[in-house]
Formats: C-alpha cells, structure tokens, sequence
C-alpha cells in the first residue's frame, strides 16, 4: 500500500496521465496490450490464471493493429480511467457481457456488474465480460476488476470525428432520440487499466484470438456431454440411488447427478461436511453410484457456516461482512485456498467427487456482501465482487488438475479469462428464449452457459425446453426445487427421450467441437455472426410517438434472434411453446435437414412448420457429422464404438474427428487423435475415408458405416 | 485543483481518514454536521444555494443528537468514503429519493442517481435526495453530488451489534434470504463527506427541520395553485388564444397555459429564441393572454442548438459532449449563468413569462451525457448529472426574485436542498398510483411532484387521474403530445370540471399549507407516516418458494398506500380505473366525510364505495377548512373575496389562515396576514371568531360564511 500510495503521488504531482500511442505492446501475434496510468494489482485475466496458448496463436492469421491509434483516447482524471475507441457508420458491436435480450450492443449504456440476471440487458449479469467484439474484425477487452461503465456507441463529442446531423424536433421527422454516436467510451473508476486489442480477418477469429490468450476453451470430459439430474434438495443417498434407477427403468440417459444443499450439514451458508443423517456414508454412496457408472456434483456456496469446521480456521482471512451468517473467505489470499483445498480434496475429491456448482457467487445484489465489505488483502469489495466466481473456479478446477481428472461443473458467475476453466454458467431466471439468447452470446465473451431446465407449464413447453438444453454445452435438469423428473410430462416422454439420446449419439461431432474450442479457440455453440458467410445485421425499426409509452419514439431493434451453430455443420433452430413456426436465416450456401438430408435451402430466409416431436437442425453444404450410437451412458476410457458417419449435400469435403481417453489431461500430453474424415465423389456416389493420426488414441471401431444423407439424382 | 492534489497526498501519506465523533458540530437546533474526508467543492446543498431559516429552526422543539455516536461509522479508504448509522429493530427509512412503488425502504439496495424512473425503486429517479427520515425520529443527509450506495438495512457484518440469527435453509423454516440487518452501510465514491444528522420529537418534526435548514419550502404564486394546460407543441399563437377561449367556453379554470418545444425556432436542443412563424410577436402574444389573466410558462431543455445566437458566446463554457447535437452549458461558471441570464430576461421574463419547464435534466440515461464527459470547470459529469435540474432550478428561481415575481415551474431533476426552490417535478412516466406512490413519497425529501394527466384509456381513468391531480402541488393536463382537453371525455366533463373547481374553491386552505411549509417546513401533501396518530407499520408477508419466480422464497412488503393528507385536515383517498371500492386508514380520532360532513369513522380501517363522481376526502375531528366560491382564475392582487369556513367533527378547534398579496416576495418583509380561525361551542351549536395579524395583507371579506358540517345531535 505505501508504494500504491507513493504512486499515487508521483502520478498526482505530475497531472493526468495520458497513455501514449507507442505504449501499445504486441503480447501475442494479433494481441496488444497497454497499460494505462498504474497497474493494478488484480485483474479480471490475473484473478482467473490465464496462460495464453501461444502455440496457437501463432497459426492464425498475421493482422496488424487493427484500429486508428490517433483515435484510442486513455487519460486518468481524478483517480478515474477514461477510455475511447473509434466506431464506423454501420459497424455492430457484441459482447459487453452474458446479454439475454440483445445481441448487437451498439447503442447500449451497461455497467458491467456481476449480479443475477434482472431481466435487462443494463450490464448486470452473470458474466459481465468487459470485452467486445466488432463486425469490423477487431475485439477490445477491458482487463479490469471493476464496475465498467460503458457507452456502447450512444456519447457524443463535440469535437466529434464523424458528427451527427442537427435535425429540429419541432419539424423534422428524421430527429433521433439517439443520435449517431462515433465512439464507445468507457469509464473504469480506477486509477489505471490493462487494455487489450485483438486483431482478426472475421470476428470468429477475433473471437479465437481472445479464447486462446485466455488459455483456449475448455475441454469437458466425456461424462460431462452427456445428460445430468439435480435432485431435490433434501435427497437422502437412497433417494438418490433410488432416482439413478428410475433413470435406468426409463432408459433414460444420466452420467452425473447433481446433488443439492441437502448433502451439507447445513446449508445456506455451508459445512462443506457431508450430513450424518441424508449421508451416513459418502464414500460407499459416492461408490455405489460410480458402479453404476454414475458420478456425483456437489453443489455449494461458498460462504462457511459458524458450525463448519472450517470456519474458526478460516475466519482470519475472511471478508468484514457475512453471506446469510456464513463468512466470505478471501480467496486472494493462499492461506483461506489452502484451507478449502485440504477440506475439500480430503471430503469430496478423494473419495470420487466428480465436481461442483459453484452457487450464489453472483448475488442477487441483496445476498452478497456490499459495496462497504473489506477483505483482509486490501481487495476491495467492488474487485472481490467481479472476480470471486473466477477465483473459485480455477482454485477447484487446480484441484482437479493436480489429481489428473477434468471435471465439468457449474457456475453462476463468472468474468473475462475463464475460458479454459471447467465451468457452464447457470441462473435462476428462466425465460425460454432469452437462455437461447444467452446461450448464442456466451460465444462472443469466452464462457459456456447451459439453458437448464426446472418446471414447465405444459408438455409442449417441457419438449421445447428439453430440446434446446440437450443442444446445449450442458444437458441439465434442474429439480432442486421441483423435483420433476426428465418423464414428468408422460405424453412427451418418448420425444424428451429421443432428444437426450440424439444428444448421447452427437458425442463425437460435440466433442470434437469442444476440442475446437481448446485448441483453435472456435466456441462449440456459437452465434450466427461467427459464421463465414451471415451478414445479417440488425435493423433500426422507427418508433411511434406515444406521450406516455414511447414519448421520445425511440426506435427499437430488429435482430436475427434464436438460431445458432453447434459445431461448424450444425445449425439449430429452437422452438418455443405456442410457436408452431419459425424463420430460419441460412447463411450462403445450401442447407439440409438433418433428420432427411434434404435440401432446406440456399443463402436465403425460410420458414418451417416443424412437428413437436423434433427440434430443427439444419446441415451446411458438405456438412460431416460423426455420431454413435443409442447409449444412455458416455463411454469410459478405452471402449471402442462403432462409428457413423453421415455426410450431407452434394460436395465433396473434409472433416476431423477429435478423440481422447474421455476423463484424464494426458490429452494435454499429445495423448489424443485427430482423424481426417474425407468424403469424394465416385462417379455418382460418395465415398468416405479416414486418416487417424494416433490410433492409440482412437476409441472408435475402424470400420464405419458411411451414411450419405442426401440423394444425389 | 493544484491545492486539492495537496490535500489528497496530505491524506494519502497520513492514511486512511477516520471522523471522529467529537467532529460533529450543531449547526442549528437539532442539525448536526460533519465532514468526513476532505471536503468537496460542489456538494448537492451548495448547488441548490440554501440559507437556513434559522428563525424558524429555533422554533422547533429542543433535542439531543438522536443516535448512538458510538455506533456511527466514517472512514475513507482508498479515495471512497465508507459510512455506517446503526438501526434498531422494527425502524423502518422513509426518503432515499422519490421513489415510485414503496415507502419504506429498510431492505433495499440502491445507487442514488439522477435518471428517469424506469420502473424500480433502485435509486435512479428524478430526485435521487440521499436523504432519509426514521420511525425512530431522527434523519441523515449525505451532502454528495455522487453515485451514492446505500445498502439500506442489507448489510451484514461478521461482528454486527445485533447480528441475525443462524438458520439452516435444509431444515428451517424461519431461514430468510434477507437476515437481519442492524446497519445502513453508505459508499460515496468521493474522498469526503458532508454528513448530517436531523433530530425531531416525530418524523414531523425531522422532516421539518430538514426543510427548514434548506430554507424552508416553496410558497408558489397564487396562480400557480390554479389549472395549468401544456398544448401540444406546434400550436402558434393563435392555436393557444384559441385554447384559452374554449376553457372560457367550457367554464373550466385556467390560471397558466404551458407552451411545449414549438416556441423555440429549434428544439432539441433549443435555441431559447422565439419561432418567428408560429410566435410572430412573443411580446404581444404574452400580453393578449396576460389580460385574460393567462401566464405563459415556457418548455425547454438546457441544450444549446449551434443555430442558436446563444451558442457561440456559451461554447467555451460548455462541457466536452453534447445532447442531441446541443452544448452543455457549465452552469457552475458565473458566465454560462451571465450568458443565459442576460438571454432569458431580455427575451422571455421581461415581456411577461411567468416561468419554465425544466425538461431533459434528469437523463432517460441516454440523451445525457456521457460520465466521461468533462467540464472546463472540473466539474466531474458524474457531479453534474446530480446537480444539474438543481441548479438550473436555482438559477432561475433567483432571476424571478430579482424581478420580485414569484414564479412556479417544472422540473425533471432535482435533489436535496431544493424545497425552497419554485419547481414541481413531473416525468414521462405515466402509472396513476406509482404516480400517488411518488407525490406521496416526496414529502420526505423536500420535493414537490405532479401526477400529471396526459391521456387516458376510458373516461373512468380520465376522471380518477384529473381527481388526483386536483389533489397535487400542481393540477396539469399535460397534452404535448396528445391534445387533449379537459373536457376530452364528454361523459365526465361535468365531474372534471367539478373537481377542478374544488380544487379553485380551496385556495385560502391550500395556500396556507404551501405557507406552512415555507414557514415551517411541514409539507403541504404528506405521507400519513407524517401524521400524528397514525402508527401502522409495513409488514412482510412470507413468500413461497417458486424454483423460476421466487427460488429464495423471498418475502414481499405491505405498507399502507395510496392515501395522504392535504394540509392538516383533509386525508385524500384517491381512486383508481377499475377499483370501486378501497381500504382507508384512518388516523386516531374520529373522521368526517369532507362533502357530507358525515362520521366515517374512528381510529379504524374503513371500506369504502365512493362513486365515480368524487374523489374520497375525509376531515379530521375539528377540522376547519376555509373556502372561496367558484372560479376559473386564483384571485388578483387585492381583489376581496367572500369566505366560507367548513368545521367538521363535534370538537371545538383553533386553525390558521394565512394570506398576502399572491405574486411579489413582500411576504418575506411582512407583507402578510396570519388569521387565527377559533371554532367554539355555544351550547349545542358552534360559533367562529377570526383574529386576523394584519388587515392589509388579508384579502377576504370579514364576514364569513361559516358552516358546521356535522350535524350536532
């Protein structure tokens, strides 16, 4: 502190700071950093532990800086940081956070907040990642652990570069309520900011190029792709072995179960101990379960309980207010880590624990500690707030690392950098389509988000949620609170079924993808915009004048909303209840159904009538998908699966298939494969070969069946 | 700011700054000070300029500092200042800004911020007054114009006085999302404070002196306390003369038209200059409607056009951003204030404009400034956005008091210190009872607020909101954008009418309330936690769990609503479109119906079924209401009206009258009657007396029309 304080002094003595031109650093090829007026000690990238994947980086392609420097404007004023950046007539901005309403930001104030979701898109969220992404092929992230304001294209200088028109309100029609604005400013209340620049030839390698300085995205183990259940929060072991065999009665498929608050000896704040009543005996119930191929995720808060064991240990390093009387440890300092690691390795992983859902780190606001806690490091409560769901996450997913098993949990906030940790973001909001509009947006900030179901009103609304789920980074229900079960709705029952095996039967073309996203940065669900060959933008609709309800006849806009890619062939096209159906915007090239293989359509606009049995998913043009077959379990390491493979359209192509022993980071060793699958035309029919480049790592069967979907004529 | 640098690195290099309790100094009965920090230049009180009204502070009852010092926490960490007032249990905080759905505001969260109200009581509101009143009889202002944080009764600490009790959610039914607090934590993002503290033998009296050491409310014109029309906002001359004259025709008052943005030769933003099209001769327009007793106040926003011949005069005296393409004038520089004087007065006060409408200041967050904007003072935007509509408010209000006019405005941005300055907030906001909610709500904080009337779906809602609005500091059929008419829903021009000349017919009562709340602080419309004898608190009502819609089983409040008093005497029960009948609360001591003179009830809850012909209003025991007759205009100067005193309930009783001339501040040099009215019983009927103070300045006839509305038996 005396050195910040000595600083503080020189920087004041000497007036704003103004950050220079040339203090642009290249940190990676097509990554530039700069740092601002003072470093801070924490931020966001430090807080999750990044390693940029180097390696990678380099395979993509050269850029050079990719804004006008002159135009980048950084001053401290008063303790405070002042960013601007440059913006283009046209130009769309995505990201500024987990959005579920929105997907183009431009013209959006947000102060970036780690909350639950409140149902607007204002910067209070889950994932409120500082980082955008531009349709001009340029990304910026703000490295800062704080509550960043930004004004996504909506201030106005008067000294504008590119001003707007004057127009009188009196008498011209074309006067705006927000008139056009030329640059995003951004307001950090600290006295200094690591800023990041990211240069791309299309925003899916901006996007790559952000993932891959974070470390690359996250590879889940086998089990983690496959269906999970939550049960009800006061499950006994018996009910939950009881559950694992209804699951098997129905044959329904389930690789983890989430165990609820019930296994602690109190909860809401935490033991971390399991409860001598529910759970007499947690290794042989953790056991039993993993006979049946089963493993186990326990859920949490992390704020300890005066009856825990750990909380006299722990209370030294602890935060000056409680969470529902539980104490906030300080996981900035490595003596409150140590402590859960020895509790937690010794109570959960040693005997089987497969992982955690990291609850409550976001807030609701009124829950978490305020604005006014201290901690014993200095952190202050504003940073501790932006990153604690980021430090959790990688103190756990360390933990598991060391043990040399990947885990794949759950989180319900999260930051910049945390790509390459093992956690999908969660809430308790739940609204169909705007989980959709999340689950499209998590692809442009680096994080995985599940639209996890809990309750429906009916069966139609029970399908369509448990379709889109199972397309999804994870295929969850949720019954903590509603103990519903995948068969609560029977009428749907073989549809909901036929759905989770469908999932089962993706994993090699799914996992794949998520070996994509570790390797190449690609997110495996990923926004239309990330797509070579979409150039929809959005539309600015003209607002009426209402005196009460629009009294600035503010324009509303018009996006293309609720379809995405999982993997590089497959576009989904959800449904929702009451919707019978929908448009489907195809980017250039031809698409085919994925259950005919027909044509669908070309670089056009169609709208389907889909049945309730199946949810749309559409393959591009030469689309490869290798898939298994119907199982209701992931595969353990070293089984061998017969392999189909289908090939949709007319064209000739290639592929690669990814595979691994499913469970380890020997993968991380070159314990891996990358097969080529290629398909060519004989005449008039296709043929399909493989080129496995480690057959030691291989687990499929080496005789595949070739389905090529589409007839040819 | 070389000398504020200092200081910082004096504090830095000493420190964390702690207050001491010793630092509190009384700055008038019952008003203690002490600044925190260092002291900061622009403060919310500085910007609304007050003077106490000592005279009056020293009226007022005699107490001690009202909380435990012990248990007020100051301190400065790292350039923010954290502050901490104990609470006891079952307190509950009224003010914290207008606030819109709740009244007490124990539990809430929230960032006070200058903004439109955009549907939740979090902070952002049209006057964000950082000001709250206790049940407990005591009140805390925190003298920042910053973002402040006020955890209300959330927060918390490990080693808390009166810590919550320890439940588990596993098993406890009593577990609560929102334990017990015994604190309200404050965060100002400033490196000091002013902080005072209010004492008071009742929320009354707290509220009082709050006011007073601000000034002392605002004693409106007259006039003011008429009808006020705004036209819609291309209507010329003409169109507003022939307004005037279909009032005339439908015998329906009009004190004061408001003319909307078609004055100006261009609008948003505005040039301040006459539209020479639509308003050929300002000067002669103002005079036509001046001798049909007609003012004219004028619309605008604070935004400079580049047309305008303001513009390049104020350019160097304008902040760094614009509003829809107009400057920012640095109003805390003696020449954007000079500039815009010389303009105003020339052009608009000297012919005869009898004041403004304030629109713009308060944001919709948007259309504002950025936070990133600078100002050539060094005011921070973020200072600006508080202070503003205050200053602007101020500025004003002085030009009229120069020109010894009282005038009386709208404003849609104001904060703490503001009660002595002659604006009315309104907003764009359009719920009938939130509207309720907030004119109820501002009588904690110093404000006066409008529940305007735009438009309306039925002629049901059409009369419960014109009800309403006669029942408010300003009765306004706002129809800038909808054009409508008192008279706009035929089927109830005869009841609107009646209720405005209700309103008329009120004067003397409501006019003396309006010089109370100059005199003495107490203000006219109140929340009934303001009145002596009424003791209900608000109640939580337990919440059921619901995994999407409640998954913390999160309680919900009811408080008493929608019903306040009218001076001392009349309790307003509004109705609202649909509802035909509602609870009234009423105070201890029995009650009267206002029209029937009728017993309605003692000390008691009452059901009542009022038609859609009136408003529900209820007189106290002994109160005593004195009236004019009929009229569409408040009186002239010296005219002499006849006078009708209406006593209610079975008691004798002693009220005041207060008079004056109605328009000028001689009132202030003595140029005023206080009349004691003396209710008593000669035998079984009830016999009045008038002491009036001073003759020349009481302008009623001495004989009155007394009437003893309940009949004695």
């Amino acid at each position: 502190m005396k050195f910040f304080n000595l600083l503080l002094i020189l920087t004041l003595l000497i007036g704003n700071t103004f950050a220079q031109q040339a203090d642009w650093q290249q940190e990676a090829p097509g990554v530039w950093k700069i740092t601002v007026g003072e470093a801070q000690e924490l931020t966001l990238l430090k807080a999750a532990g990044i390693t940029p994947n180097t390696t990678a980086l380099e395979k993509l392609s050269k850029v050079d800086f990719p804004l006008d420097k002159s135009k980048i404007k950084m001053e401290v004023i008063d303790g405070k940081t002042y960013l601007r950046f440059p913006l283009r007539k046209g130009e769309e901005l995505f990201g500024l956070g987990l959005n579920f309403q929105t997907h183009n930001q431009r013209g959006r104030i947000m102060t970036l907040h780690v909350d639950h979701y409140g149902g607007r898109d204002n910067g209070r969220t889950h994932a409120p990642v500082p980082f955008y992404v531009s349709s001009e092929g340029y990304g910026v992230l703000i490295d800062a652990a704080r509550y960043i304001k930004v004004y996504a294209g909506t201030s106005i200088r008067v000294d504008a570069d590119d001003p707007p028109v004057l127009y009188d309100r009196n008498t011209d029609k074309q006067w705006k309520a927000q008139p056009y604005s030329d640059a995003v400013d951004i307001l950090v209340p600290a006295n200094g900011v690591d800023v990041y620049v990211f240069g791309g030839q299309s925003m899916l390698e901006v996007v790559q190029r952000y993932n891959l300085y974070n470390g690359g995205g996250y590879l889940p183990p086998k089990w983690g792709l496959g269906f999970t259940q939550r049960v009800p929060t006061l499950y006994s072991d018996k009910d939950i072995l009881k559950e694992a065999e209804e699951f098997e009665a129905h044959n329904f498929p389930l690789d983890f179960i989430g165990v609820e608050p019930g296994w602690h000896s109190m909860a809401y704040p935490c033991t971390f101990e399991w409860d001598q009543t529910r759970f007499p005996d947690p290794q042989g119930f953790i056991k039993t379960l993993s006979n049946k191929g089963i493993r186990a995720n326990l859920w949490l808060n992390p704020y300890v309980s005066p009856v825990a064991g750990l909380y006299p240990k722990i209370k030294p390093f602890s935060g000056s207010h409680t969470v529902w009387n539980g104490i906030v440890p300080d996981f900035t300092l490595p003596e409150a880590k140590a402590l859960f690691k020895d509790h937690f390795k010794k109570n959960h992983i040693n005997i089987g624990v497969s992982g955690y859902k990291i609850d409550e780190v976001d807030g609701f606001d009124s829950w978490l500690w305020p604005d006014v806690a201290t901690f014993p490091s200095g952190t202050t409560a504003e940073e501790m707030r932006q990153v604690y769901g980021s430090i959790f996450q990688k103190m756990t997913g360390d933990w598991y690392r060391e043990v040399n098993q990947r885990t794949y949990g759950l989180v319900r906030a999260s930051n910049a950098g945390t790509s390459s940790l093992p956690y999908v973001i969660y809430n308790d909001y739940y609204s169909h389509k705007d989980f959709i509009t999340a689950l499209i947006n998590s692809s442009f900030i680096g994080v995985l988000w599940t639209p996890e179901v809990r309750a429906s009103k009916t069966s139609e609304e029970w399908l369509r949620r448990m379709q889109s789920v199972c397309f999804s980074p994870m295929a969850m229900l949720n019954a903590w609170a509603d103990g519903t079960k995948p068969w609560s709705f029977p009428d749907v029952e073989d549809q909901v079924r036929e759905v989770a095996h469908l999932r089962m039967r993706l994993l090699p073309y799914l996992y794949t993808a998520f070996a994509r996203y570790q390797s190449e940065g690609i997110p495996p669900f990923r926004a239309m915009q990330l797509v070579d060959g979409f150039s929809v933008r959005s539309e600015k609709l003209a607002g009426e004048l209402d005196g009460s309800e629009n009294p600035y006849a503010s324009y509303s806009t018009k996006e293309v909303r609720y379809q995405y890619m999982m993997g590089d062939a497959i576009l989904v096209a959800p449904m929702f209840a009451g919707e019978k159906t929908r448009e489907v915007v195809l980017p250039k090239g031809k698409w085919y159904d994925f259950y005919t293989g027909k044509l669908v359509g070309e670089t056009e606009v169609i709208t389907i009538q889909p049945g309730l049995d199946k949810i749309p998913l559409f393959v591009k043009e030469g689309g490869i998908i290798p898939m298994i077959s119907k199982r209701n379990q992931m595969p353990k390491t070293d089984e061998i699966l017969p392999l189909e493979i289908r090939h949709y359209g007319t064209a000739e192509s290639n592929s690669i298939l990814y595979d691994d022993d499913g469970v380890t980071f020997d993968h991380e060793k070159g314990e891996h494969s990358w097969t080529t699958i290629s398909i060519v035309k004989k005449g008039k029919t296709f043929k399909g070969t493989l080129k496995i480049d480690n057959k030691d790592a291989f687990n499929y069967e080496k005789k595949v069946n070739w389905k090529f979907m589409t007839p040819t004529d």
